[in-house]
């Protein structure tokens, strides 16, 4: 094996951030230069994440920064574009996991977020969905992770717009799913275990920031709707989408395994026996996997497609540890071979 | 007060049978008179249904039916039709809780279902859902219990038709989140506690005979997908729908106050502040209340609508009884007060 | 029917509030007069209280107490003693749920908690919990409803002590599983959901302040132990347990029948067939039931107790509402009849 | 790296098998001979075990044993005695995850089990909890796992006997909490996700199984009591003993860090700060680690001693594959790096 290379995780302390910690501590190519956090102070990194307990790493000031490889970004939206400067001086690989510099343009920025600091950097960076854009980030020096729905929802929807079942035009339906560690650490009320196990609680049913992100790269308009349920991780889209022309189940396998049949991280499931017939979440959590999966409905002249991912991996620290991976040249499944479990609870 | 009346419960051994039994002792009308099983021989009823522990009333054999003024059957899909003679032999009003009765025609029976023993019955049964059908069930004596997804779904897109918002050539999507319980008792290796908790799991994804029941009764095509989440109790349905004409909210308030300002057991819950915005299955566990609500989505010519029930009440237990106050000409909420709770887990 | 009572529950936008004004609401004989709440202003209990969306009524100032009846007081410890002049002032009758005026003397306060400011109160209010004894709440004027987790463990031991099983010098284990909602509305990081669900969590694992109450009212020494475990609701008590002199099953059903045959919110659960053979928080979620049972362990000379209880009923609401109905020469059982439901989740 | 070394696993579709899979699959020195099952055929290992869906492997047919280096059966109890020759005949060191030979004597195995097919063997076999009896594992061929719920006990107890804090005659309460997975794949009517949910359930609350291995163990009597509660994986046990010197919280982390200070996978978590103070399971899901804590209780003389285990890794599977390792000569931690993650849900 070559020389390590480093990688720090600024906001460390977070949920995203601890699945990096946890990621980058088993992965054979990163050594961890620094975890920050601005509230533990000098606390282990296993007080916080306990699965990391074993681990002899403290938290560190986020205003010392070391020179590092590759710096991953956890901080809440807002912030990086704040501290991008010293985060770009620090090291020569920034990923940020935020929401900051995924999209292309202020005025697609300003239409569901408030006033960029940085607008200039918008164009300049990368988004990051590797699958669908690994040439991309070849060498990229500044990669904004895609987010969790919107990785779901876009996975299980380019295959259609690739094979032309989809054009464009048409209305879709993304209806999603997904678990509590979407809020991140601390929560409030609404994500205090009474009010928030045992849900289905519709939330930003209309106007949902990550609507943003699927357009932008789909290239057309999607009615996104989200639920809370109760899990802990995971993210589940389901696709209502009424191609103009009929297709068949044969059409949609041969899109599916056109645009997947090789990725390593993305496994197809529609159909077959037992009990596990479609994308799941459990079945990919802790892992960096997304299943993604369809059915026709000939009588509605519709395809209800599937899309199933970690939120904490697939759909932030994992995608972003992939990204890294492709932009500094390595093995693009390092550090990321964890199959999932069978069974598991409420992931 | 005057004379109770007599009910009995055949098939009570299994779920919706319990919570019609707990109903039925807690109702001011109604003396129980048997409650059959085959299965569970002459065990108290508490020996199944643990919160009926103090309950003094043992299953009886269900080939030796009492004489009673109403008869409620939540026997399995195919069994009321193999017995309905017996059933209306020995009451004067049945209320059948499966599927065999709701439809109008053995046409459409066919379409959803394999061949029924008593088509002749399908137009002289009458279909429950008292909001909307109340009238039909004034001495009704054989009545079919709406089901429990296609209760939420009608619900919620009703007051869209009776309104003129939705004229039937819309596409309409159901997107439905369902409880365990929806699976009965019993249950095999998909319903088992690790495979099944904290799911998010696609199933009949296109294709669920209650898009019968919907389309019979809103006279129009609906897309209808069913998911598993994790709760026992309660379904959750949205519905994505795009009108031809524009509306505003204040259409929609009206549309729904329209239909549901003076009815006891639909609550429209639409925004306000707090934890609860939107219909939840949660808010409504253990009653026989309905939530609906919506929220526009002027971007994309969209309404999302929400409707939330408890599988087991309204869209089951509850809504037989109340089909059977209805029918009887008794208070309509009587035996249906309580309120549910606050917190409650995964109902 | 008589005219109705009049009652006010001060801090009614908690969970025990909550189920006070749900209790109070469905109560033949109690008319609500206030609701009071610090930080809801003048906003509808339902929008605080999701069950109770159908219910008119306003949150009311707690500085502007009305003359009632009956006054419940839910609010947090320490803060009855500093208003207690004022609810009584208000009312003929208080019923405090906190642990302010549970102990009897300064002595056995000032070990467990941090400095009583009304002290002399302690002799003259009576602790509640009716089974046991009802005798010194008829016409009690200052109530002090018992906690939660010492209902269980004394409903679960007392009759061993009674029957003379245990004398007193035994040592008892108290191994306590616990709800969310035990913690309280709001809730910090630890409650948060993803924190919170799924776990085994020990808390508070010695020197717990319920062991005060438990051994005030039993007389002896325990060694109680609590652990959150993933439910809403619900308490189940373990008491592990060695007696000087070997002991039967029938002495044990004796003792137990001795106590609890004619309580009509207990029931006594020990063997049997099927899935309920013992007590179990499920079977008694939202309803004021408690269940206690035991197994003999001849080999290691133990008798293990069970008890259950939902800790928003039987452990706080349900039983203040119970010893209001002795207290005031009710029913025992006026408003508390629900029976809880099966299946229910996680209650 | 040197050749791999070829490993089968009999009685592949169960839980445990499905781990075993999981954990060869990601194992530097094994490489996957036979995955057998009876009732699956020539089916995927990813039909049943979803978090495996990319593995290219078929279960085959367990009367058809290749010759291999190392045979995990996880087949039910009493299977394993019947088949034990022709495993041994196909691997040079069997590890049986089953409980047919954990205990030493005929006599023991008929005190708890029904009588013993091949007692012989039972002396010849080697009972496997690698932290405690490492040295009897080298060279082992034919192994027996330790079972979940003893490990979690032994684990926790150990160090006091070692310590000499305790002597043996102590009276000794093991109160255990653990998830549906114990009960294995299929499952019956109590394992049913609406009857299973949400539990707090005592199961065999005296005369566990389990206590045989423990007391073989430890060499003295131990009360041991299980209840089911609401998660997938996980075991806890919470000891309460007594010693008869009063010992310090310093005596007690000298007795804990004497017996694990060097142990790859066991953690001492007693303490500290933050939401996670003591062993927990969802810290340790989906990882061999074991967590070991502790509480002094003065007041009544009591140790409060806390374990936590996955009972599919450590409980079983992991375990295994340590026992293996070791026995093999391989590194002891291969294969077992896996470290859990945060947050986790009900693991």
């Amino acid at each position: 094996m070559t020389e390590s290379l480093t990688a720090s995780v600024v906001g460390a302390s977070g949920f995203t951030g601890g699945e990096l910690l946890r990621l980058l501590y088993g992965h054979p190519d990163f050594e961890i230069a620094q975890a920050t956090s601005r509230s533990y102070g000098n606390k282990t990194v296993g007080s916080v994440h306990p699965n990391l307990r074993g681990m002899d790493l403290r938290f560190s000031d986020p205003e010392e920064l070391e020179s590092v490889d590759v710096l991953f970004a956890c901080t809440p939206h807002g912030v990086s574009m704040e501290h991008i400067d010293s985060f770009r001086d620090a090291a020569d690989t920034v990923v940020d996991l935020s929401a900051d510099f995924r999209l292309d343009t202020e005025s697609e920025y300003d239409e569901w977020y408030d006033g960029h600091e940085r607008p200039e950097l918008l164009a300049e960076s990368e988004y990051a969905l590797p699958e669908l854009n690994r040439e991309n980030l070849l060498d990229a020096d500044l990669i904004a992770s895609g987010g969790c729905n919107a990785t779901a929802a876009i996975l299980g929807l380019k295959p259609l717009f690739d094979a032309d079942v989809l054009s464009g035009g048409e209305r879709i339906v993304v209806d999603v799913k997904v678990g509590s560690s979407e809020g991140g650490a601390g929560g409030g009320e609404a994500s205090s275990h009474p009010e928030r196990s045992g849900v289905v609680r519709p939330y930003a049913p209309t106007g949902h920031r990550h609507e943003a992100e699927i357009e932008a790269f789909l290239g057309t308009q999607v009615s996104f709707s989200a639920h809370a349920v109760d899990m802990t991780r995971g993210a589940a889209a389901t696709c209502h989408v009424y191609p103009d022309d009929p297709v068949s189940t044969a059409d949609l396998w041969k899109a599916y395994r056109g645009s997947y049949a090789d990725e390593p991280f993305v496994r197809i499931v529609a159909g077959g026996s037992g009990v596990y017939r479609y994308p799941e979440p459990k079945a990919v959590a802790g892992s960096n996997f997304a299943e993604v999966g369809f059915e026709l409905d000939p009588r509605n002249g519709r395809i209800v497609v599937f899309s199933a991912i970690d939120n904490m991996m697939k759909g932030s620290a994992g995608q972003a540890v992939h990204a890294a991976n492709v932009a500094l040249g390595l093995e693009e499944t390092a550090g990321l071979e964890f199959t999932g479990m069978h069974p598991v609870g409420a992931p």
